[in-house]
């Protein structure tokens, strides 16, 4: 018996074959296990390369199928429209979200106009929640790319995370609470912006760690739960968290 | 003549000659070309994810010195402590420079105190900057790690990220022209919040460009340009641009 791979298979699967056995070729069959030719190792190099660009672009909200991928790295070349279109498709669906935030802090409105320095901690609030859940979102996609964790890991790996985003949470919420003194001029203020803290780096952590699952059962490729829409989702929860904790916390 | 690399040579360099020469081995010589071992490919396909984890992370604020790379891969075995350490840093970092934000929001409190509905629009105009910026900096990181561009090309894309940021920039002020109006209830509202929408969309993306080159030209990687940090930056800039022209508009 030899290693081989049928005509059909994905070449992520090709990859993964050339990086456990070390090969230098492989061998292409049909479904019957008649051999159609052969793959060779540096073909293999261009095409993690190809995929890591892939991943890498994906990941930033860049719509890869509009461009060739190898253009994508001969940036001096790629044309004016096809790089527009390439990221203009994201950037509207993002703002089309985005305009949610907005209708949030509307119904908060007479909270706001209450207290108006709760504003400016709004920024580093929805920030730190979807810094937090681009990293979580990060580890998974890469080890969901490698193969090191499966589809069947989410829980395990949503209950960890709990655990992680919680300490980075205290942390955080440490870390703003002078502020939320010396700037909110009150103890109230300050909890409700620590308490916000905390909950939003939950938050965002666990959408991150969720949604390149989510996406992967969804046979999409988890890199699509890239950073700007992980950002603009802890951006939605957090503004409501925020503005909701305040309410109740300061009427 | 054949092709060969020396012994202090950086492994991103046997990489590239691997992919350029489409090799299976590569020679490593000491600086008189003395023959000291050879590099196969199977440790060229490993190094290559290696890097592509490392820039990855790194561009997700994650700090990869903090942890073995191949512990990042393996998610279930890395210790909460390693994991807690890697993303507390920049998490920290990022936190201070948020703080900022809300300074400039507290030099404008009279100008939102005035115009509440001001605040509804303030996510979404740094949002969109962050993205811009990401989508621009992604494409240049990789270009950069493929060596398909170089320090010295920093002018050429930095013009040319003008043009298409500029375009960007007036399609999602085109975008959120409408709420403007119907969420502003006023023409002035919706003037201030277009502009500042395609300011912001050139600015965020300008800062996306010239980070990763900033950072090569003082011999970091330029993955440390990461989301998280240009999107902070977004932020900051943003929300004085945004601020700014609402208050010399609206006063």
């Amino acid at each position: 018996h030899f290693v081989s791979i049928d005509v059909n298979a994905d070449q992520e699967e090709a990859i993964k074959l050339f990086e456990k056995y070390n090969l230098v070729a492989l061998p292409v069959t049909d479904s019957q296990g008649h051999l159609l030719g052969i793959v060779t190792v540096d073909d293999i190099i261009d095409a993690i390369r190809e995929e890591q660009t892939e991943d890498f672009t994906r990941f930033s909200a860049i719509k890869t199928k509009a461009v060739d991928l190898d253009l994508f790295t001969r940036l001096r070349e790629i044309p004016f429209r096809k790089v527009f279109r390439a990221r203009v498709t994201w950037l509207f669906f993002l703002l089309i979200m985005d305009l949610m935030v907005g209708g949030i802090i509307q119904g908060f409105q007479e909270t706001i106009a209450k207290y108006v320095v709760l504003v400016s901690f709004l920024p580093v609030l929805i920030d730190t929640a979807g810094n937090a859940g681009s990293q979580a979102a990060t580890l998974v996609i890469r080890a969901l790319a490698l193969g090191t964790v499966k589809l069947k890991d989410w829980a395990f790996l949503l209950g960890r995370e709990l655990l992680v985003a919680g300490a980075l949470g205290i942390a955080m919420g440490a870390g703003i609470s002078i502020m939320g003194i010396v700037r909110g001029k009150s103890i109230a203020i300050a909890q409700v912006v620590v308490l916000a803290m905390i909950i939003n780096v939950i938050v965002g952590s666990l959408i991150g760690v969720l949604l390149p699952f989510i996406f992967t059962r969804f046979k999409k490729d988890p890199a699509t739960a890239s950073t700007p829409l992980i950002t603009t989702l802890a951006d939605i929860f957090g503004t409501a968290i925020y503005l909701g904790i305040a309410y109740l916390m300061l009427g």
